[in-house]
């Protein structure tokens, strides 16, 4: 529990001086300033007095208790002082001092060393190299970082993997006019993580949403269960960074952390029910709306505008992100034609004009909020000198009162109009500067609203017999198992697959076979079948099929064969499993052939799949159109592809004994008529 | 010449009265405020003095030359004042009174009255509907316009044909610490428009840099002409809104129904050398460096950061936006590890560490300004309580006196560092809030230093007789032209094509063809040949070539025919030219067959092309891989494809009765063995 890290009795700080420009004087002056509703103990052998506030020579002369001890001595001192901490009796270290593990070498060697003295003490460590945390909680009011922006409150926490992220999300929050609830800059995370501190975020009521910036994950399928669970109930916002080689080389060596694959990121987050962003910026306007305003109930944005251009990037921007511009019911039509000035324009967007009064967004306001095709309202205004602009915001903050939908609001101006701003700003309603940054904000809370509904889909059901399979890979060796067991495998999960049969001899007495058949070489050792001529198409007739047993058994002497129906042409596509390091299984789908290979063009997901999840793979892909059909082309029978998705996300689920399989081909027939896998590969782990 | 307009020596304002809310009002406020160098008559036939200036009755009262008169006055009495403008000299009325075109009917009758009042006087007329004009030289200082951003002088001037983005564009500037050159604003464009505009800015030389709003294009070919004289020297940016509803359009198969408005933006901006934005507040970071800063030589950057994961940002960001991270000279890293602290990190990005004094600022611009493996410089820098900051901010100005490559820096700060960002501001250095912003903004740079070369580049040189293709040209109707002719036409511009002959009796004497052989229908009333049954693929003598005319010829007995050698397969593509309404000629490649008509994978050009254009054609689409072969796939001979487009080029240059031309398919062999037209379909206009 963290309760004593964000809910800390007393405060010392080892390192406090009065050297301004020391880190243990900021922390104390931080915590001072900021008004820190605990004991303040500044630690210093040689002062007496540090900002005011009694000096102790050490930690162990402390009277109180001692939630928190923040560090910032020399690195090499470190493990003596969390010692004397342990001695004290305090929970938890924040170590800002930095030259450890992220050094390498000696510095690793000495990040172990204070954390054996702090589990001989049963001392939390936090950090080291690190920036510390913050709670805005005025009941609490603890400044125990060493940086620079002020405390302000809000509903939104801040979990950063590096502090100058996590201070770049902190300061635009303020800049936008917001704040933040707790903040936790952790480095080195050499004991409290992120999970710990995700789950706690979590559990604080006043935390609306989360905002974490992450460069690497430890505990990956701790993360997607945390996540799951918390983003039901607040939005869970991220970015990633070290997204390009370039950047990664340099992560590991600023962090000393595990790269991982970006392609896997957004894998992770999807399951985790994480909203991914690709700048800081765009999380910061969506976690500041979404913090502080409802969840739309759906897509349907209603656009108020006073100036038509910024009301014609509002809709570019919600379209292309996702929103729908609402239709208007006729009875809002025709009420907002009778109230507005003539020259207003009363679809949607509605353009009340640059001289519309306080009483006509009170008007448009009013008749948005009950019309139900409106899901949520986006307010794009400039500031006409020659309109009340106060009196048009507190018509806007006045709707709002009244309001169950979301309302955010775009307000072009400058410092003149403060007091606009202030005014819809104090009444809980994000404004922004620029109409993109408001639509952008706006889908993201819709895209939050989609997440929790999908967050209450179940895995889709699917029969498989686990026991069966289970049983065949018992009998495989490591490696990539026989043709003859793979086929066995996709049997017991009842997949639809070409008729295969194994033989050994020749195959005179298959009365299984139906021809035209295809017989294939089935050995570990010949992986790439048909360029090593261990694949014979076409076979007509049983002569046939000797024919090409006798010769392919003379070239593969040792091998084992399978018989195969040859399988009608179709669409190709592939699916695909692969166990990741620190992850967990993770499902591949893509169209076959040049798609995939080439053009790279394949989704992600992780098991299990609900029906809807399975629905969404197939169709994030860029080439779905060659399986919707149309022009000429039939379409393809997508629901059989989902359907074996699902199969294929059961086994994932079910048989952790597998490593690697790659269904490739699959045939896909058109709509109707169902898939074949052609082709299946197993690696047993 | 719009010299009147932008640098008046007197202005009047009908309209202009003592209420405080009335944009006649506003207008005089602002050109008294801000300080306009001429005089300013207010005109009312009822006040004698407005804002302590005389007023007078009429225009035609006033003393002085009025080179504007600013009309804010109800719209029908407009006609009338414009003649009263006339009668007294007035060079241009600007006005800014709405209800004219915009809301049609009784609106545009107005408006004509007014242009012809305007006519019969010579008077330029600026909107109707529109802000007007402002223009920050302080030998001028007039602020012609009734909104409210404070006049601040920068080097950017800003087009925007909607006021309320154009004020977007300037207030955003302001709020980064710039401003603008000069401002115009010309809502409904009845005679000034935005090419005049274009070019005066692009004579001013204190305008560095346009930013321009765009809704709509009436000139193109002539917005082209100017931009790209212009653009060799200052950039021009824009952004287009209304890019949604366009994208509404059916999509049939070929070329013309392909070109959808939103992508032929992208290419009339790539043809003008129009830097695009999708986003107005990356155009506005990026247009402010360019006003300011020199353009990078190249594309490698040197980052310099005191905190790493803005850092890290700074690479994900520059990378992914196209730019180089520069490999530093072995001096330079020797340099920096003797100068710096032992926890700095040397390589690109240099991490000089939070604890950084101006020293270490100082010695690492110093470097990578010397390094020749480094064209620009990005800083991110944090402003930490413990050190001098202003003391950093002092040695980036003055690294940056010396130096000739651009500087761009993001500080992570708050109103207390005020002072730390007023010294790298004033000295000419922009200065961002995310790191996001000024990688982006940099990377928008180095694309400007491509498009000044690009420019440059002379068009590709092909053979072609123009007057023979001419001359068959002129002997078709127009509509689609023969087959036969089609091919001659292709053959005068010696473009590779399957070797074509037209046959009107039995094919029993034809020499030059080569077997197999296609025979094909060849009439204007049959679009989909091999759908109708007009084609007859692998005749592999003159037997059965005899034999398929027979019957082709029963079953057409109107049409001609066209004997074709056959061409062995290979990689299909599409290259058509449309001449699009008010455009010009619009090049389109793509690969055949799904590629282009399902998955819409296709680029864009305006011809003449450059041999450098047709390499980045081809390389613009995303199935490029496809072409470039490997994993099994043999490369495609893209340098006969770029040179297949050169000749297109010429074509569409040369033969402007061409409309539509669509060779479909062009079959691409591999490198080194051509390509051939095989079908082909042109359509006189």
């Amino acid at each position: 529990m963290l309760d004593s890290l964000f809910r800390p009795r007393g405060v010392a700080v080892m390192g406090a001086s009065n050297n301004p420009l020391s880190i243990g004087h900021i922390v104390v002056k931080n915590l001072k300033t900021y008004g820190f509703k605990g004991e303040i103990y500044p630690i210093n052998p040689k002062q007496p007095e540090i900002l005011g506030l009694k000096a102790y020579k050490s930690i162990l002369d402390v009277p109180g208790p001692v939630d928190i001890c923040c560090i910032a001595v020399k690195s090499v001192l470190v493990p003596q002082m969390v010692e004397d901490c342990g001695r004290k009796g305090v929970k938890f270290v924040i170590i800002h001092t930095a030259g450890f593990r992220e050094m390498g070498g000696e510095g690793a060697k000495l990040e172990d060393a204070l954390l054996e003295a702090a589990r001989k003490y049963g001392v939390r460590v936090y950090g080291p190299n690190c920036q510390g945390i913050m709670n805005s909680d005025p009941d609490i009011s603890v400044y125990a970082n060493f940086t620079f922006t002020p405390l302000n409150q809000g509903k939104a926490s801040i979990i950063g993997q590096s502090g100058g992220v996590a201070e770049l999300i902190n300061l635009n929050l303020r800049n936008m006019g917001s704040g933040f609830r707790i903040y936790a800059s952790h480095g080195n995370a050499s004991d409290v993580n992120t999970n710990e501190i995700l789950e706690y975020l979590g559990n604080d009521p006043e935390t609306h949403t989360i905002m974490m910036h992450i460069e690497s994950m430890k505990d990956t399928p701790g993360f997607i269960e945390r996540c799951r669970k918390i983003a039901r109930e607040k939005s869970i916002l991220a970015i990633r960074t070290g997204r390009t080689t370039a950047a990664a080389t340099a992560v590991s060596s600023h962090t000393g952390s595990l790269i991982q694959q970006d392609s896997l990121t957004d894998a992770v987050f999807e399951r985790a029910g994480v909203m991914r962003f690709q700048i800081a910026e765009e999380m910061i306007a969506a976690g500041y709306a979404l913090s502080i305003q409802p969840v739309p109930s759906g897509p349907n944005v209603g656009i108020i505008a006073n100036a038509g251009g910024p009301g014609i990037i509002a809709i570019d921007e919600c379209v292309l992100n996702g929103l729908t511009l609402a239709r208007f019911s006729d009875e809002t039509k025709k009420k907002l034609r009778d109230g507005l000035i003539p020259e207003a324009y009363v679809e949607n967007p509605v353009d009340v004009a640059a001289t519309a009064t306080p009483e006509h967004f009170a008007l448009t306001l009013d008749l948005l909020n009950k019309d139900p095709n409106v899901d949520s309202i986006l307010i794009t205004m400039v500031t006409p000198p020659f309109v009340d602009c106060e009196g048009l915001a507190r018509s806007i903050t006045e709707a709002s009162r009244k309001m169950t939908k979301p309302i955010l609001v775009c307000v072009q101006t400058n410092e003149n109009w403060a007091g606009t701003v202030a005014i819809i700003r104090d009444a809980g309603i994000p404004v922004y500067n620029y109409p993109e940054t408001a639509s952008r904000a706006l889908a993201a809370m819709v895209r939050y609203g989609e997440i929790r509904k999908r967050l209450a889909e179940p895995p889709a059901q699917a029969a498989g017999d686990k026991a069966r399979a289970g049983e065949i890979l018992s009998k495989s060796k490591a490696g990539f198992i026989s043709q003859a067991a793979a086929f066995a495998v996709l049997a017991a999960y009842d997949i639809p697959a070409a008729r295969t049969v194994p033989v050994s001899g020749a195959p005179a007495s298959l009365p299984e076979v139906t021809f035209p058949a295809v017989l294939k070489v089935d050995s570990e050792k010949i992986v790439h079948k048909s360029d090593e001529g261990g694949v014979a198409l076409n076979l007509g007739d049983k002569e046939a099929l000797q024919k090409a047993f006798a010769d392919m058994s003379g070239r593969f002497p040792e091998a084992d064969f399978v018989v195969q129906e040859q399988c009608p042409a179709g669409t190709e596509v592939i699916i695909g499993i692969k166990r990741e390091e620190g992850i967990g299984p993770v499902m591949m789908f893509g169209l076959g052939g040049v798609y995939v290979e080439m053009l790279k063009d394949v989704s992600f997901r992780l098991p299990p799949l609900s029906e809807a999840d399975a629905a969404r793979m197939v169709r994030e892909i860029r080439s779905l159109p060659l399986l919707e059909g149309g022009r000429g082309l039939e379409p393809s029978d997508i629901a059989a592809i989902e359907q074996l998705l699902i199969q294929v996300s059961r086994m994932a689920m079910d048989l952790p004994e597998i490593s690697e399989m790659d269904l490739n081909p699959v045939i896909v027939y058109p709509k109707g008529k169902g898939v074949k896998v052609v082709d299946a590969r197993i690696k047993k782990q």
